[in-house]
């Protein structure tokens, strides 16, 4: 499978919640991250999610909001991942960051060019990849 | 209302599922393709959504994935329009993959330009337009 | 034509800056807040949105993420506007947490229950909502 989504992370299903249309599901990397994910209940059947079954976790860059000196901030997202910047790839009005998150995984986001400069985002910094649960994709 | 999203597809509910805060919609295409939307209970009252209604699936071309070599692959994305690529069009960091649905439909997909370089998208690619539910609007 | 997107914003373009591929677009609302949109470019052109047209800003609930105590904190994301819960509905998975911007504008965001109790989100909070800028869709 080769997708466009530029982050595909492989792992392992850590659990399964069924709503009445929804369901949670969180994967866990190698390197120990927690990806939470919503789908719906007929896709976890489809792909006959279960615990501890291999699965990817598949994360399109214009998703990933990058946050920096969060602090005590608390965000709705069920996904706040910290790492550092390894890189960032400026274009006209949209700019790339590379992330390497504590447990190894890179991680890509597109941010605006303007959020790059307002947050002065350079290698090195220390920040969190946020994502909301429902802009995650889940693959087997 | 005209809107800017790149894909608004003109069809006919097939069904509706309610959940606690949550319902399912499905669309049909002319061309025979299904459309799956997540949306919320106020939003399927106010618009009067019902099997057999005209309505509108739209989608954001930065919502649209492109996959290729899918084979025994399995997404939890609702949507997976298999199609052929017919144009592409690159900028600096975004591009731009126009994708013709079995169907006859025309779907445009925003990607950053890596992924055309690594996916080496170029017309008559056989693809799959991935959607998740979330991301589709419906409007009438 | 009308849409399932909870938050349909009434405004005016305060201006428009294209790239290659995707153009940034910023509305203005009656109240004061400013959304940022990053669309394509034949959006804007099909759109004709210019200074001062006047133009919908809309955003799916399930794109809201929720934020508080933010502080110091800074996130890519264009959009963070500070308000105050005035409702939270819960459901078995995903829950409707409502906020009233300074400005007087309401918007819906749609999160897990679990994010509603992680944050000990109730009537009367002092939020953030946030929202990434290719998640606006701009309507005229």
């Amino acid at each position: 499978m080769r997708i466009s989504a530029r982050n595909v992370f492989a792992g392992n299903v850590r659990d399964v919640t069924k709503g009445a249309v929804n369901a949670e599901v969180t994967i866990i990397l190698p390197g120990g991250e927690h990806i939470v994910s919503i789908i719906t209940n007929p896709s976890v059947d489809s792909l006959e999610l279960a615990e501890g079954k291999p699965a990817f976790a598949i994360i399109k860059a214009s998703d990933v909001i990058v946050g920096k000196n969060l602090g005590v901030a608390k965000l709705s997202a069920r996904n706040v991942l910290p790492g550092e910047v390894t890189n960032v790839v400026d274009g006209a009005v949209s700019s790339e960051v590379v992330i390497r998150l504590t447990g190894g995984t890179t991680i890509v986001s597109s941010i605006t060019k303007e959020s790059v400069h307002a947050l002065k985002l350079q290698a090195g910094d220390q920040v969190s990849a946020i994502i909301k649960a429902p802009h995650v994709l889940i693959g087997v």
